[in-house]
């Protein structure tokens, strides 16, 4: 299974607000940009943080592109994944209406009536790690469903732990022209952060898009 | 007085580790580009954070370039530029040997003999504010002073003060390879951060340099 990080950050590396309140960091080119990503993708996967902060749908929005899916012979969007340790997705959250399949990733700390109404609401549990979801495992039977091609799309600390476990491939960052600040600001990666054997990434390419710049990156393997 | 911010950041616009360690985020290319930026303002700002954490020297490292600026009658080394609130520089520091001129940008809750000690130790000091320094204030005596172009290279506690203080005309900005991550590392913009009125830029240029990028741009006055 490719892992593709995609976000778009502030110059300033922020992916919010220091109130989590989202700003509209890029434009019209880089949602469709987003947009095409998603059309490319099997599986968008967020953090619980994001669901509960944005409650986003994370479906692909154009219909042409739906439509090729389905002449192609896949879902009309692709399935949504859920980093969830605790199971704290509302059941009635919006990643679990029934345009897309659902999956979400627990630890064996996610309380069982919570898996429960979350199963009823018609996600797949998948569960690995004791308190915390364990990311590589819970990959490994994610690949097993069948999802080829994975796109990332944040938070900061989902995208810190993905580049812990050494799960991604690529990561395409759209860098608008916008100064957020904040010491408590979410960043890109947030996380415990490295402080040595820093991921090392290869630029692929530099292209201006909107008012912003999108930069795409390869992640060098060990 | 023009102000151009300098630095380099890790793609999730990290500044150091959660540490405060320096990372190796740039490479030789753009250490002479830093350099070409020195000779070519008339003063160097940091914070006292970075004093503290690296004991820079700021001044101009290649030969031909001291020697050309003294051809033009200017000193070999722009001015060292300290905003230093409470006068925490220690009297050995690196910034006040005597390869260039010395300002301390101080607020009146700075103790009286640390700046006597720093005075002794050759520096000028600038008071404006009362807890902390005020930074528009501090420049309009500065500019007094003589500097027209400001080069500020960090930390991120004074980058964010100088945009929120509206002192910023350039920000220059590489963008190395590689990924810090950490909720608590340093980024170019600290600071409360804003939740509104974000500063706005404007994309100048994008060019590759060593495995990164630079990005340039213009602040856009409100």
């Amino acid at each position: 299974m490719e892992t593709v990080v995609n976000a778009a950050t502030s110059v300033d590396g922020k992916l919010s607000t220091r109130q989590r309140r989202q700003v509209r960091i890029s434009g019209d080119a880089d949602f469709d940009r987003v947009d095409r990503l998603r059309a490319a993708a099997d599986a968008v996967l967020v953090g619980v943080g994001t669901v509960l902060a944005d409650d986003p749908h994370l479906g692909v929005k154009s219909e042409d592109r739906r439509a090729e899916r389905l002449r192609n012979g896949r879902a009309a969007n692709p399935a949504r994944v859920v980093a969830d340790s605790r199971a704290r997705t509302p059941p009635d959250a919006t990643v679990l209406d029934d345009d897309a399949d659902t999956y979400l990733l627990v630890s064996a700390a996610a309380p069982t009536d919570r898996l429960d109404r979350l199963r009823s609401a018609g996600a797949t549990v998948i569960e690995a790690g004791t308190e915390r979801v364990d990311l590589q495992t819970a990959f490994e039977t994610l690949d097993a469903e069948g999802p080829d091609r994975l796109l990332a799309e944040g938070g900061g600390e989902l995208i810190f732990s993905l580049f812990e476990a050494g799960l991604v491939d690529e990561l395409s960052l759209f860098v608008g022209s916008i100064l957020v600040g904040g010491r408590d600001a979410p960043t890109l990666a947030d996380g415990e952060g490295f402080v040595d054997d820093f991921p090392a990434l290869d630029l692929v390419s530099v292209d201006r898009l909107d008012d912003g710049v999108v930069l795409r990156y390869q992640v060098v393997s060990d």
